[in-house]
């Protein structure tokens, strides 16, 4: 067991990349824990360190060419990677009237050419070791547009398509890309300060748990090749889809 | 850990129904394995047992109400059910023109019928247990229908939005509801058998191993209720899709 | 301008079998107006006739493959065979725990099986003159399962993908099949009889057209085969979906 | 018969924004024909004044927002817009290891970006009418990413959609916003030039006509609002799919 973790969009220890940091890092991997404010990520890799796991933090704005140059470089200064997870990600309610040409590119910025700058480097790195994951969070907005999310529906989409352009063409060489459609409300503290009644009206489970999103990346990293998983979805039991 | 799983179009040692038989008695459950010969699933489940498994094996026929019944009634009576698995089905390559009725309505009957017949005898068993789960396998032609499969991939669709109505509606009382597309070949005794060139010219892992589909079974099995997969799709990494 | 037009599933003048009768008629084809009851067919062949068009009843219920034999005999007696229209379908709300194997069965026989019968009928007849058109209702349950609609979403998914496969074998053969999923309520004889606050409650236009459901087969028949259209969806401005 | 039609993404006569701009033309409507270069969509516009059509030629680069701000408020100066089409994009096999970032983003400007600007200055007219047509042209890889187009298939299936949710939130308040996949190579200069071979491989009608989807996007402009088609798929009919 070995080779680092690359985790890209990391927040909070209560998030889903701190439940991924943990996961991975309970599993015997160095985890390269990173996100756009050093002290966040730096407070969530302390926590993990502190609980033995072997990880450390870096600042990394998805957005910037210059940023995730520096984090390839560092990541793979380490020898082997084991996976990259892509998890950064916004999202808001803007009604298409109110939305602005600036907000429209941002969100594109995020969740779908970030992406394409983490891929374009991690590719090389993981072709020539012949294996590794390359894995990417996507949404319910990844496979509709419903209104009022026309920005982040627009920009999941984009990133769904590039990874199946990615899959079919590295996954013969080796590279697991997956996608993940998460399909309902993240139990973290997004929810849990902004709106807390949603979560006693949906009930217990009735928002993802972190660590149970955690334990599809972790699975799914770990299948046989001869029967790997490309678009994973999860949802809440009371979902309704 | 306990309660029974259930396995219906059980068949040798080495093919899916067989894996997945060992994979769950290995995790310390009982298996009621059947398949439409006695002989094929009695010489599974002596195989597994050998092996410390608990196991038993039973004639069923997944087109027979009455098979059906009796095999519902006889699991029930161990207590709880932890899991069904459907994996009846066949497929044959058919010109349109040369398929009869008979066939095409055959096709239909293993693939779409008898799971209808076991959803329906599962889901008050498990709905009064408020849990436990009911996973089918499909194929890419459940997705999309092929020249020359016109009879399984309409069997395998009508199939496919069956589980969906049942995992909408079953889902938030506690019954997970998967379905598996298998989306290649299966190294198995038919593709062995019969076209052991194929597996030669795709090489290592270029047909999905079994325990491997058993392995996502399993894993979408013990998945945390608020992060459930509900279609789950399973290819060779080489396979071309 | 000729050939006969074959329409199956036909009904009352108020609804899709009869809006397309009236408008191949309209448009100088002679059609040969099918239903399951010989008196409602024909009387809206005789109201069809009345306006000037070229139209004839026959009883046919598609399930049965005599009846079937006996309309495609009949059928090509009169030479070339511009369309074929398979309209027939039912639906109802049925929870899954209360449906019958029966009523699962039949729902197959009507929506899939019956499809089934007439495209191998027909397929032989246009691959001969190697044109025409092969065409098929579908509904929103086409493409997905939602809770009491198990039996109806399971049986029009397998005419989908059968559709899918005829439209890949025999597309190139110069058959152009079509499915026309119809995403939203009809307004026609059974809504306005069973639910007339749902008409007003949706507003002016707020279901669906049959003579605009025509228009649609019309338009799609009159495709240049250069660029057609194999799926059809057609809905409401006001729909939600 | 009236009202303006406004075409982004114009180009040489033969293409399908001309064939777009004849159709409209032919159907009485004032042509707004614009595209990236003045002098192409001039002689279009020439041509088919020439014979008898209302149209105007203007210079829009539609990933400008100054250029989309002075054509919309030049298209209202008539009054009525019976329909926006925006037909612009681009499409070059580029392996994703020589793909530059500059080029992943111009894909997006052109395919994506671009539609937004226009729809965001197209509803607000178009509701305020209470009716008119937004259309736009995709791709087959709008709808999956194949290995060496992870540039266009994302960018289109960014403008997928978008055109989801705009469909979803007008729709009821009478703009029709259709999305029409092109799923096969079209019939015009671009191919004659490079690919000359492929026509006379593909035989008579292997490829999409121009003046075929032309009558598409006129027949569905001409639906009636109670069976709209927001996404029209279109291919020729010896295409494998």
């Amino acid at each position: 067991m070995s080779g680092t973790v690359i985790i890209l969009g990391g927040g909070s220890l209560n998030g889903v990349g701190g439940a991924l940091a943990q996961r991975f890092a309970d599993e015997g991997h160095h985890v390269l824990f990173t996100g756009r404010t050093l002290d966040t990520v730096q407070a969530t890799a302390d926590a993990i360190a502190a609980k033995g796991g072997s990880i450390e933090a870096m600042r990394v704005d998805v957005t910037s060419e210059a940023d995730q140059d520096a984090l390839f470089a560092h990541g793979a200064e380490r020898g082997e990677i084991a996976a990259v997870l892509y998890n950064a990600g916004n999202n808001a309610i803007i009604p298409f009237e109110q939305l602005t040409a600036k907000q429209f590119e941002n969100f594109w910025r995020v969740c779908c050419f970030g992406a394409f700058l983490t891929a374009q480097r991690a590719v090389p790195l993981l072709k020539e070791q012949g294996h590794g994951s390359m894995f990417f969070t996507g949404a319910s907005g990844s496979l509709r547009g419903k209104p009022n999310f026309a920005h982040f529906a627009s920009a999941k989409a984009g990133l769904r398509n590039l990874l199946q352009s990615l899959a079919r063409e590295y996954g013969p060489q080796g590279i697991h890309v997956a996608h993940f459609i998460i399909d309902g409300v993240i139990d973290g503290d997004r929810v849990r300060d902004n709106y807390p009644d949603y979560l006693d009206q949906m009930g217990e489970d009735g928002a993802l748990s972190p660590a149970a999103i955690a334990d599809a990346f972790w699975t799914t990293h770990k299948q046989h090749r001869s029967a790997w998983s490309h678009e994973v979805e999860l949802r809440p039991f009371k979902e309704r889809w």
